[in-house]
């Protein structure tokens, strides 16, 4: 598997804030040599996400550590479900249960949440999007469960798109204005978004040629007559609080894609379990 | 203020996955010397946690951003609130809002939690507890939030308490030798607690003379009984998905405290965000 | 000034690796607080980058050290100017000296080099782009170093900006197939470009809707006949070891850009020095 | 292969800048578990250094990256050579390609550059050496790079030998307080060198018994005069601003060795492509 | 083997000091590829402790060198025993040989401290404690040093109990205040120890029902009636300056246990050489 | 101050295995805003080392905290008398207290066991040396204790000297082999030191034109007869378990310095304590 050193660091905080010092238990009743087998196990139905993370932390306490998947992540799964089944030895195992099953129970949380949403759009033609809104520190991993959920993603960070909003309009003094100082700025390779929550915005933008329209916390119809405003010369993004009801809406309304950022912030954990196999 | 290093270090990596090679919309709206303020507003009544570390993602970007509280961590809110003033350079200010809002959003939304459990407990005299079921990386803030929100905190991790569970009772062969081996390897700063989910097992827990006793997914019929045999020989802690309803019952079953995963594993998060002053 | 975590840990290798154990000479001949002046002189005519990275390297030996800019970055100095002044414990100014005046004549000699390409394409309306060849580790710095020198930059890394080449599209089977692949995954933010050697090949890219087109290493002719048949329809680029005679002709063919690897790789270093004032 | 910390974190630093938050072409375009081979190749004659790295950064990504040498550091190598195969999983080895290539590029421009100094000097017996003009975090690298060559290291940092230079003779009141003072710092193990313009500072040196005499910026007529009247009674070097040409002359006039800044600090990238093999 | 972070770390740190920019001597006289092998070797009678760091060191440097133990942690050796044989690269052995012997003769020389109090207490069934005082970045390996040595560890940090010392009291009011707000804020599974050097302070103790009360420097007389006062309502320690012979004494006072900070901060180093086998 | 990433690292081990996930105590005792001041005092006759590192460890705990010193590292001071005085907030003066105090005791008790040496060879002109046999990941702190002491430090590490023991030599075929093969590597600011153990191997490194040669574990009588042979054509040191008796014996053979490991590897620590003033 290919670890990012973003990604070890993550894990290295995790394993140390559960750790300290040591797992005095663990150390008290199992030898260092000794082995077992456990096994992954939904406690729910579910969408699966962060399978490769989990092995990550049992591999990061003892490179013996075998995590094998019996799913892939994206899978809907139903209560007692095998997710993957783990061998190595016992004392890792143990130490790295709660980490692991936090990382896994978290993403997969996400990813059944994102599924929801995807199931309330479909045959909408409209994507499903995330926001920035995320756990500090995971991101990434959040956002392949929107992923392994069936949403897509938006912009990492500030780094690989603009998304123009009013301070920074105000700053620059009107929306052309900001535009044309972005782009002096940025990469060829990046293109310009624009939040706007009235028509007038909307011409403004339009007018300032971005490439993309946000359309920020409209009721319906005046997203729809948004949507007939910019022609199809802008994409365009339904925001604001959306969700599985409103979301279906926005979408029926015209808009090429929604974004959600529940779907990373405010998911609720699903149950999942390490199960020891007998000895 | 006093930032140790696993801190700083999750602060690292929640800005460098937001800012990456850098935020190029900031950079071509603000020159390096602007300076401004700002407040931190809560868009809905919530009870307050992680100002601290707000404070510190700011500080990282500058040394010159200033972070002053309205309120304290542990404080309601109405929708509306000011919590904070930030002023300093804006192209700090901007670069960290983000980063900010989602540790305060997430944070907050935690003692908000908290604060409805410690509610539905009021006049009980039994303690709200959380667990290990954390997000990684964010043990240490979560649990924090949890005080911030009334409740209290169990063990932050496998080196400051023992929780003998089914698969240690297993390998060591009953809980009396399980006790036995445990108390050979752990300070005697430590607490030995036993997970029981049947009074049998409770009462072997007892003559193990174990110092606390988990009931855990018992009924409320169950617990009271439970906590009848254990007659004030050892603590008692209930545990199992416990939600406003049934916390309050356990409560009454007699049980100095319940602990509840959900506190740091599902709390949605609220909605706060960065109001920039007018220049 | 906003020191990102990346910069200070190339910092701090560059220190380390000077400085390894310490400076026994400078610990020998000052004592700890003994303070002093100098100032950073170009010692041939050339374009100033860096000097905010030379402010962090004396900062992060010792905090007490101010440089004071006597110019900006993007500055053309004559020989004898002076760059900045530097005030601080002498100590900290000696052991930094060596590693702050290898980032200079580094990053200055970036720009030096930038903007004489950017001269050669004066009049012409074509933007002078950088590349990924830069020096491992030091890549933002080189990059502020181009724009610094008048240039403009291309994207960062692999994570904002899609280049799709030989091997991309061979893997996917066409050029269509490559971008239609390639933007199912990627945030609506980004653009994706194609690298074309053949009008053929051109002609496949403007069929697959690609927003940016890389003509490689042809001749200015070809590269003519390029541009007639994309018609704006995509923005061009040239590219392809151009020097300071072939960027004008290629530029003359009517892309909108050209890029240039040997800005960043191949730039040689311009000749600054730390002259101490008497004490 | 054995990698120190430092080389680790500054692959590390590469490859975050280029990769982010994530190579999203790749992604799209091959599976997790594809595998290919690939060659490393010459585009101009050169001299190999850095393939040790290379493979590191490979590793780094995906520890089943296999990359196996055709020919040695220092070896001297056609247009068309292939300098090394690699094979492995062929998302590690596309997000590898670039830092794998931006370093071989850099440490085989300088050893190629080494060698046409090392052959300038034929014959004259006399050393070339390096100097502390290095890429900041690089240094340990362009030094290995120097000796693939033929050129011989000067002293690695402020660590491991000591050069006492007019700020320092200044500072100490004279050459032989200077030496003095120094020597009762440093361990036994380090000599001690003094930068000379004249032959007054020669004699100087002589009288306080310094280990190496640096002739710095000498005629060769001065400097064949210098070497007389130091009568092998210290080493000797000749250093400053040398080229192809006076390299050769300074060692004609009889010093032990020549040290040169550009060897490290201005020599120009050379040609190296990564050619994938057809699937 | 499971080496958590801050292990690696500390290793990294050790490695650096003594291997900097390169061990030049190794690099002249070995190639690269030279193999061998070597034991290590007791030149005194000792009790061996740190066999797993000696192997942590060897395999960072190169992951190919084995270490093979010929005795476990905890046991007593005589002059000439073989602890453990090496096998591996010549080049990683030699530059890990220092450290790695660092390591082992530090710790061995605990351990061996370690069992000759323990011997000390031979048949009092009062156990012996280590403390805090250990060396800064080496806790944990002093620990296990000791219970390689027959010792019991207290409390690891501030984070896995509480003692409340003067200062502490001081700061609350009383021993009663102090005890009760503590409790407040610790998780269950944390006893409470108070340092009384008083009968007065031990009878306030007791009052506030601590768990575990520290005899501070008391006479063994004192300490004797400080027993029988506690008696069996709170575990006994005794501490303050003990060596071979007062240890004994304070154990027959009747105590559950003594503290012995010498044991982690002046234990002498042990004699332990690698002796490289003949080629 | 000027603290190097070095340091800090070994700080921030020291502080996280003390403090791991909080000071409960502290933390429940006394508000976030609470100041105080404290004394460091000595307990024992000593000579102070490691103020410094003791101020950084607050430092880095509370940039607030002060510690201002009332001798100078390298005073002798009686029992009783005041190292330092501290102020700042109480909170990082108690987290910091333990972990300040076992590096000024480690290392104050090293420059306490030099100083004894170096009385010891008072008169004799002879220098007192240490070596490599420190503790892991503290070396640079102890070889600073060393001169705090009076004693001169030999190199730092493999990277700052050569010091050709038996495995080399045997290695290299001969004195006369091993010495010409490491100066084809090493910078020309090192010299090369030979350990011998006869007057034959003496005669060798002689006809080596080595720099330096050890006199390994021999008797007085041989050592001066070593002197001898040697006659002023190399420095010499003696080495070899030396005591504060056979240390001044082995001084007055001759030799310009001897070098003992017990200095850094088993100088018992001394006693230091932190008062707090009274509030």
């Amino acid at each position: 598997m290919n670890a990012d050193p973003h990604l070890s660091a993550l894990i290295d905080l995790a394993l140390a804030e559960d750790l300290g010092s040591g797992d005095v238990t663990t150390e008290a009743l199992w030898p260092p040599g000794a082995r077992g087998n456990a096994r992954l196990v939904a406690r729910e139905p579910l969408v699966v996400a962060g399978l490769d993370v989990a092995a990550l932390v049992f591999a990061r306490l003892d490179a013996a550590c075998r995590l094998q998947r019996a799913v892939q992540d994206g899978a809907r799964v139903q209560k007692g479900a095998v997710l993957a089944r783990l061998r190595g030895p016992l004392r890792a195992m143990l130490e790295g249960e709660r980490t692991a099953l936090n990382f896994l129970r978290h993403l997969s949380g996400i990813a059944s949440c994102t599924r929801r949403f995807v199931d309330a759009l479909d045959g909408t033609g409209c994507v499903l999007l995330d926001t920035r809104k995320t756990t500090p520190g995971l991101r990434v991993l959040e956002k392949a469960a929107v992923r392994a959920g069936g949403g897509h993603n938006h912009r990492m960070g500030l780094f690989d798109g603009v998304l123009l909003k009013d301070n920074h309009i105000t700053a620059a003094g009107s929306i052309a204005k900001a535009v044309r100082r972005v782009r002096t700025r940025i990469p060829p390779t990046l293109r310009v978004e624009v939040e706007c929550a009235t028509l007038a915005q909307v011409r403004a933008a339009l007018r300032a040629k971005v490439d993309i329209i946000m359309l920020d916390n409209m009721s319906p119809d005046k997203m729809a007559r948004a949507v007939e405003v910019i022609g199809g010369k802008a994409r365009t993004e339904a925001s604001g609080r959306l969700d599985l009801d409103t979301v279906r809406r926005a979408a029926q309304a015209g808009v090429d894609s929604v974004s959600v950022g529940a779907l990373t912030h405010s998911a609720p954990s699903v149950d999942i379990a390490m199960d020891l196999d007998p000895a």
